[in-house]
């Protein structure tokens, strides 16, 4: 049996399994550091079960997932985020430190217990201080049944991408935060299913991540790219997501267009590029046939946009079966769009819409608007981020306790400002009396089954004549996108051009340089969830806030996400 | 007013705070890791309110000390010990991770509030993980009126010892856990009071730690040598202590003979030596006389010993007052006797005898005797430590709470094995039925008031013809040391030799190659105490163990010390 039919029974094997009814699906995890190196440099990694990327995991929608967390790190804690997963009537296990729930501290196993609601390419990574840049994060694919996609295709791979740096994630921290501040620079390599190729073992003269350096690295068992095996003239279905630290990545598969028909597990209307902005905490399904020469290999590559590039493109290899995987791509490595190009990005963005039939179309009406004004700023002589003027900091109380159990001091009762966006100008750096920010902890409390919109503003930062994408994201929720735009929202005029109609539903957005997005969703998760800048520097140097919503309605807590801050008042000695 | 003037007020100053009443002594601090070069080469090191060392506790005896602790470090737990202080009535604020409290979470704020019973030389660091070995430890004075102390002095100075990697303690504990085992490997410097010097910034061709190396950073504000100012013509107290992660330290005077007059804050027959040997956990205070050439300064130096000595020497400026500080001695470095000459380190440990009138005589019997085999055993594959071959493992309960309120499973209830020690040749790495070992973390528990005698033996590690120095703290005591021995400890004959008339008092005592130690205690303090090698690496690979007494007497828990593990069992929603 050759390689191919191994993988074309592996395939139908995967049928049969999405045929089964909706089940338990248990894991048994340890998370610990481990040494590998995933671009040929060794360094310590986040691991689960010794392995990086952590495990993917696989199963059908409807199935209940158990996943048993032993912490095996020697002093710090973890929890894991399950990105794109509501966690209806499960917000304890949302895994957002100090949000859902308290650390999973050394030595201590917790359990996660909760229902994949809906098909789809979704991802899970570490939220706590920088881990998932540390390395914790792997897929998380919910499937359905062949028969019920409304597309066809005869195989699937799924890849998981992210920026890399040889810096350890507690450096980078340090710096972010440090007077004078010391930011975390451009990544050393990309990594595509964790295989990059910054150190060209045994070549001299070559140079970190060129083609000679993949070539030299191709045989390399610790970081040899990672292969996508197919067979010539059929139809695959690639499932791209990001957990980029900083970067914006944009994917092409050489020669190879790509038709996107799901966006964070949402469909929709079919459209096809040929290449693809993937921004951190985002991701697409993509179909493609492989209808290319046959007697070579192809390249899936990622570059950097948005910042000016000076990390090498980042490599795997499509492999035409049967040819070897190591037959590399004599080819050049794909370039993107400039990294400066906004308007091909914002072009991009507006090309995808819900697909019609698949997805409800949202409340024509907002109950409440809240704009957030995302801005650089100044602390204390620290560098942040911040919504409003507000820099956010976690307590150690998760808000969610102190939600359900009425414990007060955990997070601000002050609600958040509502900013005078009028009087701001988004193509200047603050101006005095904005440019210093206060740090807090203010939540967002919606009332239940209301229908909320954010606008989200950006603007230029600290520094003239720069502004910066800022890919937002909601746990808990996804969120319909109304429009966006470039300068300041006029709420009088920008309203009028919303898309009522076919708005593509995601739980990640990007926002782009000096433009603003208007996002809606319906406040029916009662919980408390994250809303935040996925690019960990920013997130790290305070660029989020809470949602709360249906706070009467909150289960009880599982006393294991309890036991920090606050919290430990809950105990009865 | 000349430097030694001010020298003169300060100490006047402080005979002046000696005289005051017993006091609340607030400290307020913040822990995180700062970017620092101790020995010119810089790292993350772990600090209190930004130094490092961090910064050193003074009280006077029967003082109470407050100590707000707030953890800003982002994922990190943390812990402090006060090594050496009793904690008598609050053994909770021991500072042992999981054993008398739970880590303080990232941004948690935790006051451990104790008094401090004795006047002595003391110290604190970080009880979790390798922490210590990461730069979390400063000094703790405790003192009393001079004309309390049975010696005179016209000065004092303390100054703590530790050794340095430039590795991360987070790569030196994952290659102690893994497979294969990857050593820590011999200390790149040595420091005293934080200062060390590896690098010689600006000279080519100079070797790390050289003479010509320490000249060169003499002046480097960064990692100067630390100095210790002295008037000529003066007798000095010298307070010294070893945090040291790995290595058995040898400290000289260069030129001065020192007398020691206390070993970890117990009064000691006064004895003259030219070299001291501080193993890690240990304190001494020593008196030295500035009678030599005043025109020049000396050396403080401290080398390696116990291990073959790769680490260049560690040194600091004893600066004879008025010549400047920067005026390096161009005398060789001082050196230690051989690294192997076990026989001068037993025989300088056995001059080492209780202070007449000061330190009262053990009892003459112990009600019961324990044996403690210490070994090097294969766990799983692991290279482990073991007790009677149960490596120790922490488990995310504290003991003490376990104890309090009765929560089972928190540690193994089976009482720790007595070993057939009788059988065992201690020359011979194990045999074939010794070689593996359990993990497991068994409680000795010890009725009230009980008179316990321990025999700490030590044996031939897994490589033939080595044995190592095991340097056995004592949490919550003090401790007799009864007698020391080469080979197998007998009982029937070894305690005719036993000294019940003046052994030293101390709660650190080396256990030497292919030796035997006897401590005798009362467990008259209520609680759950440590009983560990202080070698970081040694406890971390499982050389450790609890004792607990009077747990009907254990006082009720205070919350923040709970929230961990098991202990989430308290909670009441």
């Amino acid at each position: 049996m050759g390689k191919w039919d191994v993988l074309a029974v592996v395939f139908l094997a995967m049928m049969v399994m999405l045929i089964a009814e909706a089940a338990v699906v248990k894991y048994d995890w340890t998370v610990d550091y481990i040494t590998a190196s995933p671009d040929c440099v060794e360094k310590l990694v986040l691991s689960v079960n010794n392995q990086f990327p952590s495990p993917t995991i696989h199963a059908m929608e409807g199935d209940t997932l158990v996943v048993r967390v032993t912490n095996a790190i020697p002093t710090e804690g973890v929890v894991f985020h399950w990105h794109g997963i509501h966690q209806t009537t499960t917000p304890f296990f949302d895994g957002a430190a100090y949000v859902s729930q308290c650390p999973i501290n050394p030595g201590e196993t917790f359990t996660y217990r909760f229902t994949v609601e809906r098909a789809g390419t979704y991802f899970y990574h570490g939220h706590f201080g920088m881990q998932r840049a540390g390395g914790l994060f792997g897929s998380l694919i919910v499937s359905i049944s062949l028969h019920k996609e409304p597309f066809a295709y005869d195989g699937e791979h799924s890849i998981i991408l992210t920026d890399w740096w040889h810096k350890s994630i507690y450096e980078q921290q340090l710096g972010l935060t440090s007077i004078p501040f010391r930011f975390v620079g451009e990544p050393q390599s990309l990594l595509i299913q964790g295989r990059g190729s910054y150190n060209c073992t045994g070549l001299a003269g070559v140079a970190p991540g060129s083609l000679n350096c993949i070539v030299c690295n191709s045989t390399n068992p610790l970081c040899a790219p990672h292969v996508l095996p197919v067979m010539p003239g059929k139809t695959y279905r690639l499932r791209i997501a990001s957990v980029a630290s900083l970067s914006s990545l944009n994917f092409i598969l050489e020669g190879h267009t790509l038709t996107v028909v799901q966006a964070d597990g949402r469909y929709v209307k079919p459209f096809q590029v040929d290449n693809l902005n993937v921004y951190s905490g985002q991701s697409y399904d993509v179909l493609f046939t492989t209808n290319k020469e046959p007697s070579r290999n192809f390249w899936a590559a990622v570059n950097v946009r948005g910042r000016k590039m000076s990390t090498p493109t980042g490599l795997a290899i499509l492999q035409y079966l049967p040819n070897p995987a190591t037959l590399v791509p004599l080819t050049p490595t794909p370039v993107s769009p400039a990294w400066n190009d906004t308007a091909a990005s914002v072009a991009q963005a507006k090309m995808i819409l819900a697909k019609f039939g698949y997805e409800q179309a949202p409340p024509l009406k907002p109950d409440r608007t809240v704009t957030i004004l995302g801005t650089q700023n100044m602390v204390d002589g620290h560098i942040k981020w911040a919504l409003n003027n507000i820099s956010h900091v976690a307590r150690p109380t998760p808000v969610l306790a102190a939600l359900k159990y009425n414990i007060r001091g955990a997070f601000d009762s002050e609600p958040p400002p509502d900013f005078p966006i009028k009087d701001y100008d988004v193509f200047a750096p603050p101006p005095t009396n904005y440019r210093n920010a206060t740090s807090g902890s203010p939540v967002y409390v919606f009332t239940k089954d209301s229908v909320v919109d954010i606008i989200v503003q950006n603007a230029n930062t600290l520094t003239p004549n720069n502004s910066e994408i800022h890919p937002w994201h909601l746990h808990g929720h996804d969120f319909w996108i109304l429009g966006y735009g470039e300068g300041q929202f006029d709420p009088e005029k920008d309203p009028a051009f919303f898309n009522l109609v076919d708005p593509p539903v995601r739980n990640t957005v990007a926002v782009f340089p000096y433009g603003w997005v208007v996002i809606r969703f319906i406040a029916n998760n009662p919980g408390a969830w994250p809303f935040h800048c996925h690019i960990e520097p920013h997130f790290h140097m305070g660029m989020g806030t809470v949602f709360a919503e249906g706070i009467e309605h909150i289960p009880e807590l599982p006393t294991q996400t309890l036991g920090c801050g606050l919290t430990k008042r809950l105990m009865r000695l």
